[in-house]
């Protein structure tokens, strides 16, 4: 067991909410409670105490953390991200510069199908190490939580292969990993439509149920890729077994997703590029996660989802960084807070909302997780120096975590 | 002196041009020359030798780094920066999110003048240290070399303090340094235009020059700051002290900026979002060199410059930062890089050529910088394990710097 560990002299202790295991949504998303000239006290790898530094308790027999200077935040919860592949996909970025289409790059073999290709020939082992050098990365970054979907196998065996992969990453880091069920990413070459759906149905969803391989169950509901009512079929085969729906929804086109995230009560629809009215209405009617994808907008030079437009309108919202080889190959949180920022017109203290709570609420994991408060798991992080919480996001491309601490242990 | 360094097994050497003391353009942009498996010599702080790896020189009695799985390549030059300021803005960031318009934030004491109040209030040595901590910043993401200008004094005394500031980040820190005055940054509260424009040509050029604080001269040529003849004025008067030219052209409005600045035998003309055929045609005649400043226009939302134009019509085109506490608060080249490749459609190799030998030239270093070339200066990084050159500005949001080595020097 490490150390207790003290941090004195906190600047601002970012996120303090005590007991909290809810969301924040509208208005209340531009609060971010803040704790000046604090303390944080981490004993057995829990959050023990905090509170204004005069009340500090002895250093003695304790590591200590000097942060005048400096805020403490709760780890980033990334709430959507692909991070078990096989390889990056650059070349086919140098394509899209070039001027290639969407048609072409897949013509040539690129797409989900050519990560597919290169997964399937990696064997579990290097595609652990492959994924266990993004994990370390990410936590380099103030990720301290992370969702994993399958969906580059594309076979019972392969993906399979990736569940465990991202399963192992949650016992072998000291990252939180809830994992996702995503065979529906895309059809593989060597198979209709119709007969992938039965395979994901009736073979992939009962062999990823017995192995107790994931969380939740995914779709990638879009034009192209899996209509509305094939959406809901799988969904409800997942839910049959146990797996929590989310989905990817609205990216390319206004395409149903939304309604049929709500339809099956998931706990997030993710991306949201493509919504307008309709789309906020429905989901004002349930507790669903409204979850933006900044790093595939900018990366993909699409248009943003309407963050303003659906924090106006009385909803939540969530951050992630959908970090994939293919349309948003970071999984830098503090990139994405920068973007939403920029880009989405969201003060800093939403985005810090939208990184914490609102995505360890996606998560399930709000109990535990997503903000400072006695008894939730010591995963924080120590900024650099930094005169205020928006100057982080405004000096866009540096990282701003110096020290991270996960279940209690000072990891970098 | 260091002792001499050997990197081994370099994976790429790249931007490997001997005795190049020129720039690219055009078609030749997309050309960056790489060494596979490499070594690379550095002695007394220079470039001694590079070659294949099968003829590397003895590890014996000099510092050893292998860079299998590594590329390296020359410094970053960022030849446009206003590093020296007292204090960021971040606040002003926040309003411009909440929708505050350009006026609005000037109105409430923002903008150019802000920088010019907190930086007159700044002493030089504390002035010094807020700068040296943003340099040692932008070295460990690769920069050697950096253009610094003036701007945010805008009386004599603070104008010569800036430079100064300037000049001692050339001594005291390992980046090579040029200095630029920019009196003529905006006017300051105090005085009518045509009295500042005075004051800068009849008092601040002679004292800059008088003390040799500026290797050029810019000024910001805008609807709403200096126009066209101003402009001119100015920089003729600079001229006739020694200092060479360069300007801020067409950024919010096409301005006849490009223009001035061929007529002035202008080093480099930055910014360029607002230009059209007429501007890429004036700019064929000359050399100064056109420089985007992709920071900015992200920043503030604005369109980037017509790069893939540009370069089709045969111009060159160099990237700098244009690190600046209101329109691009960040010196972070790597994140430049991706934006040129992301929002301009560059190719990777375009864009390291374009923050390389291209900026070099703008800021007259070429002979020494810019280029892996015998004999000219040992700065140089060793990037973090990478798949491919293409791959780094693909991987957006992550520092690919891993050890720089700058003047023969291992710095990080």
């Amino acid at each position: 067991m490490a150390n207790d560990i003290l941090i004195t002299h906190i600047k601002g202790l970012a996120q303090v909410r005590e007991n909290f295991s809810g969301f924040v949504a509208g208005k209340a998303m531009s609060e971010l409670p803040v704790l000046e000239n604090a303390y944080l006290l981490i004993s057995n790898g829990l959050i023990a105490d905090y509170g204004p530094m005069e009340s500090a308790p002895s250093s003695a027999g304790r590591e200590i953390h000097n942060a005048s200077d400096c805020f403490v935040f709760p780890s980033f919860v990334d709430s959507h991200t692909h991070l078990v592949f096989a390889a990056s996909r650059e070349e086919e970025f140098v394509m899209k510069i070039k001027g290639a289409t969407y048609a072409e790059i897949a013509a040539k073999g690129g797409g989900i199908l050519n990560s597919a290709k290169k997964l399937r020939s990696t064997s579990e082992d290097e595609l652990f190490e492959k994924t266990l050098e993004r994990a370390n990365e990410v936590i380099r970054l103030g990720t301290g939580a992370i969702e994993i979907k399958s969906g580059y196998g594309l076979t019972v065996k392969d993906e399979l292969k990736m569940l465990r992969v991202a399963k192992r990453i949650g016992k072998e880091t000291p990252l939180t990993v809830k994992t996702t069920f995503l065979g529906a990413h895309a059809v593989p070459a060597e198979m209709t439509k119709a007969d992938y759906i039965k395979l994901v149905i009736e073979e992939m969803i009962p062999a990823v149920a017995e192995e107790n391989l994931a969380d939740y169950i995914d779709v990638f509901c879009e034009e192209g890729f899996f209509t509305v009512d094939e959406t809901e079929a799988i969904l409800e085969a997942g839910k049959k077994r146990l797996m929590k729906t989310r989905l990817h929804a609205n990216q390319l086109h206004c395409s149903g997703g939304v309604q049929v995230g709500l339809k099956t009560n998931a706990l997030s629809v993710d991306h949201l590029e493509n919504i307008g009215d309709e789309e906020i209405n429905v989901l004002k009617t349930g507790t669903t996660m409204p979850t933006a994808l900044p790093g595939a907008a900018f990366f993909l030079n699409l248009s943003f989802p309407p963050a303003r437009k659906m924090i106006e309108a009385g909803l939540p919202l969530a951050i992630a960084s959908d970090f994939n080889p293919g349309s948003s190959p970071s999984g830098n949180l503090q990139t994405m807070i920068s973007l939403a920022c920029i880009k989405m017109k969201m003060t800093p203290e939403e985005v810090f909302n939208a990184v914490t709570i609102n995505t360890a609420f996606a998560l399930e994991l709000s109990q535990s997780l997503g903000s400072i408060s006695r008894a939730k798991k010591a995963n924080v992080f120590i900024t650099k120096p930094a005169p205020s919480i928006a100057y982080l996001p405004y000096h866009f491309g540096n990282n701003f975590v110096d020290k991270v601490i996960l279940n209690g242990t000072l990891i970098h």
